[in-house]
C-alpha cells in the first residue's frame, strides 16, 4: 500500500517523540508499504515564532510571517529524514515548494491549488520515505506560503490525494473518533468507521482531532481518512465515504455543542422581505447563524429565533439593535445558557423513528426542546444548557451506542 | 549610495539586537541610501539544529543539514522585515533561493557560482530594503545549499559584486582591523584602510572578523569591503584596492600564528625527487605546509624544515614515520613551542630596509629567529614561543605603528 502518515506537533515535540515517529514509520515502511510523512513544526515553535513577529509589530505583513512560520516545518522535516536514514532505511525532507504544492497567494491561510507530485512520485519509486514539511507551499509568483490552521492535516489530505494513497493516516493524541465524548459518557466507544458527512455533522466530536476542511477536502478527493494516535498501537477510526461502509449504523454519535447563543425576536413588522432583509444584515455583519425558527404571533406580526455562536453574539446584539430602533422589532431577547445536542447517522436515511425516539427520551428526562432543525443524516435539538450532559447521556443509552 | 550591510549572529542574538539592528538600517536608509541586508541566524540556533541532527546521526546527510540550518537566516530575515516595515520603511524578505544566489551542489560547503539579482533589484527600484538569509543558495537541480563558516559574509560580497554596490559592511562585535592584536599591545591602533592584499597576509589579525575566503571573493569581484561594529557608531576599516589607498603605509600591521608547528627533517637521503616525494605525500595527506628550508647537511645528505599547522601535526607524523622506516630520512623532530610573527605591509614594495629592521629589533631583544620567509608585502619569521608578545610588541614600536 502507499500510505501517507501525518504527525502534529505534539507528536513531534521534542527529539525523543521524533525517534518515535520514526520508529512508527520504519513498521509501516518494513510491513511492505511505502510511506510519505507530512509534518508539523516541533509543539511550541510556531507560538514562539509569531510571539517574535507580535514583539515588532501587532500587524506584521503576512508575507513576512508566512517566510517565519515555514522555517518550524523544515526543521521537522530534515530531522525525521536524517533519523530514518540512520536507521538504514532512505529518506528525503522536502519543503512545500519541492513536494509541488501550489496555493494562491493568500498569505497565512493559503488554499492548495494543485499538487504536482514529480518530486515525490520520483523519490518512492527509487525506494525512499518521503519526508513534506506540512503546512506549507508556494504561489504561483514563488512565494511561500502558508496554510492556516490545521494547515498540516489539509497538506497531508491533499498529497494523499494527489500520489492516489490508499490511505491517509493523522496521528494525534487522541485514538479515534468516539460515539460522544467520553468525558460526558464514560460508555462512549470508539467507531471502526464512520462516512465523511457523518463526520462533517460531528464535526463538534472530532474538532480537536480533525477539522472540517479536511474532511471535505478528504471527500472531495475521496481519500480513504484514518485518525489514530501516535502514543500507542491502538487502531483508529477509519473516515470513508458511505458506501465503502458495509454495516450501517442507525446513529453513529452524538454530538454536544454548548458554544451556541439564542436570539429570539418578538413582534417582527408585517412587511415583505422582512426576514431576507435580517438575515442579509447579519450575514453583512459576518453573523454566522445556525438554525432559524419562524411562527405568527399575534397582531399578524411574526415571532423569529435563531442560534449564533456564542463568539458572534454581539454583533448579532448591534445588528438587532438598529432593527428596535426602526420599529421594525418591537421585542428582542438573548439566551446565551442554550446548547445543541445532535443526533448523527446515515442509517437515519433509510429508517424512520429515529427522530420520535429522540423526542420521547427528551421527554421521558423532562428535557424542554426549544428549536429541532433536521437533515438527511441529523437531528439537532436547541435545549437548556443545564440538561447538556444529561441530554447526551440519555440519548447514547437509548439508542444503544455502548453496544 | 548602494550599501550591503551584513550582520552576524551576535548583531541579532535576540529580539532587542534585531531592533537596533533595524535602527541602524533606517538610519542609513534615511542618510538617502539604498539597503540592502544580509543577516545570519541569532546566535546559538545554528549550533542547537547541529545539535540536533547529531543527536540522530553521526553522519548525517549533507543534502538534510543543509535543509535543516538554512531555516535560522529565514527567521532573523522575516522578523528584521517586519522590524523595518513598522518603522515605516517598507522592507521585503528573501531566501538565498529568491535573492537569486545559485551554487554548486557540494552541500554544507557550496560555492556560489552565480547570482541573479532580478527580484533585489527590482525591489530596490520599488524603494524597498531587502532583508537577505545569508549562508544560503540553491543549487541548479533546486535544492537548498549552505555556504559553510563565514557563509553570510561571502553571500552579502557577493550579493554586493551583483549588484554593484558601494560598500559591503560587515557588522561584528570587533571595530575593525587593527595594527596588532590589541590585547598584545594595547598600543595597537584602528587602521583606517588597508589592501586586499595585506588584509589576506594578516588573516591572523581578521581571522575572527573576516575569513580570507571573503576578502578574496571581495578583491575578484572589487568590493569595497567595510569591517565595523553594530554596538557603537564608531569608523571601521576600509578593505579595498591597493589604488583607492592614496598615503601607503610601509607597514600596516604585525601579525601572530601561535598555531605553527615545526617539523625537522635531519639526514635526508641524496637521491633526485625527494624533496618532492615527501612534499607530495604530506599534501596527499592533507598536510599544510607553510614555510619551507632546506640546506646541505653532512655527507651531501640534506636538512629539511618546515612548519605546518598543529593540527596537521599528527598526520605530519604518520607520514614522516613511513620516510624514516624506509631510510629515506634519518632523523625527525618536531617542535610545537614556535609560533609565527609577520611583518605586512605593501609600502615594503618600494622600500628597503624593511626586513633589516625587523632583524635588528630581533636581535636587540635576543630573540633568535629559527625560520624566516618574505613575499610582497610580508615578512615572516619562525621564533620561540616564549617569544611571541615580546616580539610583537618590539616590532609594533620600531615601525612606529602606535603613531
Amino acid at each position: 500500500m502507499l500510505i501517507v502518515q501525518k504527525f502534529g506537533g505534539t507528536s513531534v515535540g521534542d527529539l525523543e517523540r521524533i525517534q518515535n515517529v520514526a520508529n512508527r514509520v520504519v513498521k509501516t515502511k518494513k510491513a511492505g508499504n511505502d510511506v510519505v510523512v507530512v509534518v508539523s513544526a516541533m509543539s511550541g515553535e510556531t507560538n514562539k515564532l509569531v510571539a517574535y513577529a507580535e514583539h515588532f509589530s501587532k500587524n506584521p505583513s503576512r508575507a513576512e510571517v508566512d517566510m517565519l512560520l515555514s522555517s518550524g516545518e523544515r526543521v521537522t522535516a530534515s530531522l525525521l529524514a536524517i533519523a530514518l536514514s540512520e536507521m538504514g532505511f532512505p529518506a528525503v525532507s522536502m519543503t512545500g515548494r519541492k513536494a509541488g504544492i501550489v496555493t494562491d497567494n493568500i498569505h497565512t491561510k493559503a488554499r492548495i491549488e494543485v499538487i504536482n507530485p514529480i518530486a515525490m512520485n520520483e523519490a518512492i519509486a527509487e525506494g525512499k520515505i518521503v519526508v513534506v514539511a506540512g503546512f506549507q507551499g508556494v504561489s504561483q509568483d514563488g512565494n511561500v506560503t502558508t496554510l492556516g490552521r490545521g494547515g498540516s492535516d489539509l497538506s497531508a489530505v491533499a498529497i494523499a490525494g494527489a500520489i492516489k494513497a490508499d490511505l491517509c493516516e493523522i496521528y494525534t493524541d487522541v485514538s479515534g473518533i468516539f460515539t460522544t465524548d467520553p468525558r460526558i459518557e464514560p460508555k462512549a466507544k470508539k467507531l471502526e468507521h464512520i462516512s465523511y458527512d457523518e463526520m462533517l455533522e460531528l464535526a463538534s466530536l472530532g474538532a480537536k482531532v480533525l477539522q472540517n476542511r479536511s474532511v471535505e477536502l478528504a471527500k472531495k478527493l475521496n481519500v480513504n481518512l484514518v485518525t489514530r494516535t501516535s502514543f500507542s498501537d491502538e487502531e483508529g477510526t477509519l473516515i470513508t465515504k458511505e458506501e465503502n461502509i458495509m454495516e450501517k449504523p442507525l446513529v453513529s454519535g452524538i454530538a454536544l455543542d454548548k458554544n451556541q447563543a439564542r436570539v429570539s425576536l418578538v413582534g417582527v413588522k408585517d412587511r415583505p422581505g422582512i426576514a431576507s432583509d435580517i438575515f442579509t444584515k447579519l450575514s453583512d455583519n459576518n453573523v454566522n447563524i445556525d438554525m432559524i425558527i419562524q411562527n405568527v404571533g399575534h397582531d399578524g406580526k411574526a415571532n423569529i429565533d435563531f442560534t449564533v455562536p456564542v463568539s458572534d453574539l454581539n454583533d448579532a446584539k448591534a445588528v438587532m439593535d438598529s432593527f428596535v430602533k426602526e420599529s421594525e422589532v418591537d421585542e428582542v431577547s438573548y439566551d446565551e445558557n442554550i446548547c445543541k445536542v445532535s443526533i448523527v447517522g446515515v442509517g437515519m436515511k433509510s429508517h424512520t423513528g429515529v427522530a420520535a425516539k429522540a423526542f420521547s427520551t427528551m421527554a421521558s428526562e423532562n428535557i424542554n426542546i426549544n428549536m429541532i432543525s433536521t437533515s438527511e443524516i441529523k437531528i439537532s435539538m436547541i435545549i437548556a444548557e443545564k440538561y447538556a450532559e444529561l441530554a447526551v447521556r440519555a440519548l447514547h443509552n437509548a439508542y444503544e451506542l455502548d453496544k
